[in-house]
């Protein structure tokens, strides 16, 4: 395969709605988008755009914050509190191809592949495969970019 | 201020050499720069490209190994043998207005303004007051974008 684009990294927090008010007020971020709820995954979600040299099309912050008492990010924010980075996700072209490129070099995948917060299909990669990062690789959105 | 690109992400590693191999062999990263030391930050270091729309000018990866023993980045291996994600680095015009504004808002910054991996000004923001990120402030090379 071949290295996408750095899509998003994904930021716990305890409270998306503070940390918008961090982007915004804090560090000047001008596009925020609005959040939702992604309950197949159990987290909120909110995305903020960063700029590249040609437009807002650099890598989003994706905040990601527990939906219920399940959620997988509880037990990030059990260890850190105040949130930080959770995960990274990397695009590529074509998912199913992606999925069978990481499965024969022996790359433990983390459940079905599904579909993620900007609605095309993903997975996530063990972070123990993955030089400790949780890597999320998602199907380029059609008619994006 | 206004927010600016994200620059890079720093992604701690036990060895430069294998994550190297990883982002070509495994991720398929076709830009990888020339790892170099930065002995005043005790770090070796090694940029790998991702691309945009545009080009190859996306969000790098910023690997960092420890350079000697009393490497910051030791501390952070210790609780992360395998390595991960260490710090967020986004971009400003410049370096002098966004430290003052950093401090007018009370935000800890740690240690003086120094030339860091890009060979531009750059300080570093308490992970305590930064939604639990480390996160590095860099002005943008001259000429550059």
């Amino acid at each position: 395969m071949k290295l996408g684009r750095l899509n998003h990294i994904g930021v716990a927090t305890p409270s998306i709605t503070d940390s918008i008010a961090h982007y915004r007020d804090t560090m000047g971020a001008t596009h925020v988008h609005e959040p939702f709820d992604l309950p197949e995954q159990g987290v909120k979600v909110c995305f903020v755009d960063t700029p590249t040299d040609s437009g807002m099309n650099g890598t989003q912050i994706e905040l990601i914050e527990p939906l219920g008492p399940d959620s997988a990010i509880n037990n990030f924010l059990a260890k850190n509190p105040l949130g930080g980075q959770h995960h990274v996700c990397f695009e590529v072209p074509d998912i199913e191809e992606a999925r069978a490129e990481f499965e024969d070099m022996g790359k433990r995948i983390l459940g079905p592949t599904r579909i993620g917060a900007h609605g095309t299909p993903i997975f996530f990669l063990h972070p123990k495969d993955m030089q400790g990062m949780l890597t999320e690789i998602m199907e380029t959105p059609k008619g994006a970019h």
